[in-house]
């Protein structure tokens, strides 16, 4: 486990339990231990089960649990999910932090696979974005992956990416050309990918030495086969912009090799998951 | 600012930029300035200023940041919430983050406000709960109460809430009884309060001593009315259970003190809002 | 054990061993292993012994630690409170650190057990105050515990108490009115407290809605007794005040609920405990 | 300020005001600051006005802190001490542990001053002990420079100090030696202290080759003035064992060089001082 | 400056300074006030300015430090490389480690410069490697920036690198290939490198799809000519395996894209640097 | 382990890892496991096998690794110092960061070992300095012991070295002596040495009451012949300036009774080790 994902769950727990849960600590024995089902109350796509394993055992390390669905394997309402078991104090503490971690995490999960379902049969990628929850980077990357998604860059570190805005400050079509150089001699092991918004933009930036990927943002699906007929294979291409559940298979039949969607992150909401005790 | 949001904050800058923005170092000139609209692109009400503010001054301290919606306040679509100016790098560097905690909190103050709004005009407060986002606690918590809805107990730590499963592991009634005389002894600031799936157990929670506030779980309108003539004022009853916008009005109607409402933060969506480069 | 306290105890030993222990590593063999009772110089009650225990793991996870006298026990001197046996270089450098901590918690956990002795047989809880070490309320909040005593709020985020600053810069009478709503809508779960003087001040406070504790600031014994006949059991009274040994005793039969003292934890002194080879 | 210093200040900043001061929240207008005075309601010697003046200051930068006495001066009760002033939420947030702070370093301050007087007109140093308050240790060393005392090793890395418990572990006299000098061999630039209980052993370390200090412990005044006679100078001699206000002029008496008292720190009181609003 | 470079700083005050600096506090008057020249003994490319300027900075925010050479600039035995003025005590204090820092990251520097003055006038990169100090690999990728070098993948995250260890793990060429899409579907914006320790190898690699970069490992100088001839641009080729200054030349001269040197930073030595008080 | 070599550890793994090894991950089945054996390509002294052992166990504590040749211990070219077995994948993430840690440490000791060695018979110590990488004081210094040198202060902490720039500031002789007798009075169990660069300072600084200690800095062998007859065994003699190996044993012969050297440790280069998959 990344130490910055454990680091997220102790500080989950800090700010739920402060200096202690004073309901268990006062109306449950301690001696009192307890078996507990956490049960899916709808359908969905597993991802987090390591996280909320974790949960339990940093408040108490005498808890026990056992995961019975895989991160990334789809469930039915009704299914449990993961069977606990330890000290009843332990595990009511631990009980809402897990959950909160595992409903969001499934519900980037789920979400993810139903773009994913929605693409079929274009052999096009689904691609998450930088519009992550802060501080969820890692996590919510890995459950677009159980959703059967792809992941784009990790962050600002491992790809380049000109967008508009680096465009106006960098100046022109030579200060481009120059900046890519300079890139690639110092990193050459970073790839670059530069942003359109025209098919004019995209002749021009396929002049360009070293630019291995296109975003094409916000173009129509006309615009969107235009582009993959006159780039014919020789970048990778990306499509972007409001992708919705409704609007991605028209964009898939385009022929773009891949498709971003910031809603995968930035707007899925908590599946509906509970802990039932036994 | 809390030293945990101000962690929270730095954790989300390190897992962007990591060993560094590799486009802005090598795209955009180090002396290059801008100015930028924070710019809504839907209607909303603010949240989260201040922590927006942090992640530009965290990137580079010679971003000047002016915040012209205030927490709290209401804007329309195209209202320009903050500018921005400083060094390109750090903008570009920052914008990311900075919109995805503001987005995110935008959203929670949204949709609380429209919570808030369709209990109008009974008197009764809207309630957060502990359905937050892990490590969000307290940004969230202030993102409700930016949105005219009212803060729950804080954790674990500053309230007692008896719920189903631990009236089942405290025992029967003396054991609760016993359990509640032990934590007033031993804590007299902390108020206590016990959930109640049915009026029986209404009725049978109030011959307690030391119970000042009841949580109703679950039950009908014709349930919570009969719950309100019950107690007539003598302890604070707060409802709850899969509240919608369009069932919250006819709860609202029935007396009660409170609803609490676990949508505010679990599947409140992020509102669209953009950086504009002026 | 709460994270803060482990970070104390880390804190603790890092300032005491810094680069390393100069006389165990070069006058003891690596291989000598002991045993060492933790003995107790003087009468008491035992507080901390998780403390103590944690101490000796952190230098050396080889160490085995076994409490005799568990926390909240009282004990007579010459009593064997603890047995250490292990590595011995561990065993000399954890040995100080583990002092400090037991000799300073059993001192205010035997303070405390003075206190409560001292208000028999009246039904009044010894409180404690926020007089406390910086870093070290939970770990003394607990001791009180173990000695006998009740835990006032914990800090400042868990109960509103209204003192004379508070009251001063608040405005007037209506001013006041209007804060504690303020605090009851936005925070319904949390108690309020108010300190009065004088006896007017308890009749006026009495007539404010939403004042659940009185705090009866250095009263004498009639006012006090005053004080609990005009308040009749409608909200908590508190009595506060440069308490002692022999003048609580007289506090304590006025009839007030509860007695706070500062001195359980400002003025404990450490309890003479020493670490016998055997 | 040492690193150690702030974190600790911090970490009782966070364990008081945890998730926010709700009653300065409420009752004090944002908008509304004060000057403040810290008074002394007893006599005593100043320390720790640093520490006090960050305490403020990491609440909220704005407050503004004036020291009227230096650490290491005296004061009468009712002396004006420092002078703070800035937004009343934050003097209020910080007043308990700025005090906190300030009463215990007062406290061994003072302690120690009354010990440096007592052992005049001999020229002997009052030494502390690493008896100390876990996580204070640097804190409480420099309160004991403040209050004229002088300071022995500050931890286990600074100096050996082979006490009765090492002496049998390392095994007898030849081993002794042996280990002594192996430390000089590799560590020539740290001091070894031997601890005596009789005066025979006095005699049997003076022939042991670099030992630079003997500690002479729970030793009569007799023994005490027969071991000075004895070492005549050739090392460096310190008393310790159970000194108290009433004993430790008759050991200053003897002719040793220093004198090691663990209840300048171990029990030290907190010294009464008081926030005034002006 | 990163994060992680601010806590290798303060971890590196910690342990010369620990608990106070004796000879400064003792021998220097506090109000003591110097100016110092940071000189070069012997000829070097400068590196770390910032962060030496920052190691007296978080000393004693009162010190000025002027950087008159900047990074990546030549400079002459004698030269004056910074100017430091500042209260005495802190100037000595900072100086240690502040010269610690500069003549390591100045060694790797200039280092670095000598090898890219060894392959011109061939257009060829020398690359660093991931043989850097543990703690201080963005330091040291800065250093060799600084020297003209440029940086190879920054850790194993942002680029893939298939060595013989992973070759034999994977399986045979047809799991390579699988390897390969895997990586590919995954996460479309990171580059992939495979090793090859023979000529054969490289044409079997030309055959994969999906690999951008080949690095010919410990290959004689007409092995590299021939790669270089069966490539013919196709791919990014770097040569590595125990260069020195008198071999890189040879090796420039085959064709290859880059070569990378281990010794750039783990076989740089200190540069001699001093500060002369003035 | 000391804490900080513990946090240096992590600090190493996060700056090469990152957000996850993307090669292991894609190439390694997770269900492999290996055997690897570290083997030293060229002869050596052993240093730093429990940060290597660490490094493998903080990746993933599946792994274990046996040390064949223990630290301090010399070992031939070819000669297998670790054997590791574990997942493949952890074994392949921990190789490099296990790696560079060791190569620095062994180069470290095998260097000491060389100074060691050149001046025998003597009986002279080689001391390290404080010229150590920022962040490896710790290590470095048990690496010298490793190689059987011998340890200087650990930082400015616990030792007082009076060097010519504290000299010219603390005023002039009778400064001095009032310097030392105020360090004397404050700390006695902290050593004081004086650094000299003439024979006429040696003489003056032998007037000195309370110098244990001198340092002879850049003096040619016949001047420190001198110094040593002039000293005579009164105070602890340190020869110190641009010691090499061909140098020292001049030094040796000269009868001081330590040469520093800065060179163990600033100069060191990594030893040619490496990780064999069995």
């Amino acid at each position: 486990m990344h130490p910055s994902t454990l680091a997220l769950i102790r500080a989950a727990i800090a700010e739920d339990v402060g200096c202690g849960d004073v309901t268990s600590e006062f109306f449950i024995p301690a001696e009192s231990r307890s078996k507990a089902n956490l049960v899916a109350r709808e359908a969905g796509v597993m991802s987090g089960s390591e996280v909320a394993r974790t949960v339990f055992s940093e408040i108490d390390a005498a808890t026990d649990v056992r995961v019975l669905v895989a991160d990334g394997t789809a469930f039915e309402k009704g299914d449990t999910l993961m069977e606990i078991s330890g000290p009843t104090r332990a595990v009511l503490t631990a009980e809402r932090t897990a959950l909160n971690f595992l409903q969001r995490l499934c519900g980037v999960a789920t979400m993810t696979r139903r773009y994913v379902d929605a693409v079929k049969p274009h052999p096009v990628k689904v691609l998450d974005t930088r519009k992550t929850t802060p501080g969820w980077r890692l996590l919510e990357k890995a459950a677009v992956k159980d959703g059967g998604g792809t992941n784009h860059r990790i962050g600002l570190y491992d790809q380049v990416m000109v967008k508009d805005n680096h465009l106006v400050a960098a100046g022109g079509f030579a200060a481009l050309q120059a900046a890519i150089d300079r890139v690639k001699a110092a990193r050459p092991g970073i790839k670059v990918q530069i942003e359109a918004d025209r098919l004019e933009q995209v002749e021009k930036f396929l002049a360009l030495r070293g630019v291995e990927m296109i975003l094409l943002d916000n173009m129509s699906a006309d615009t969107l086969r235009a582009a993959v007929e006159l780039v014919a294979g020789r970048v990778f291409l990306e499509a972007s912009g409001g992708m919705t559940l409704s609007t991605i298979g028209t964009v898939a039949a385009t022929g773009v090799d891949a498709i971003s969607v910031g809603a995968l992150t930035h707007s899925a909401r908590a599946l509906d998951l509970a802990l039932d005790f036994v």
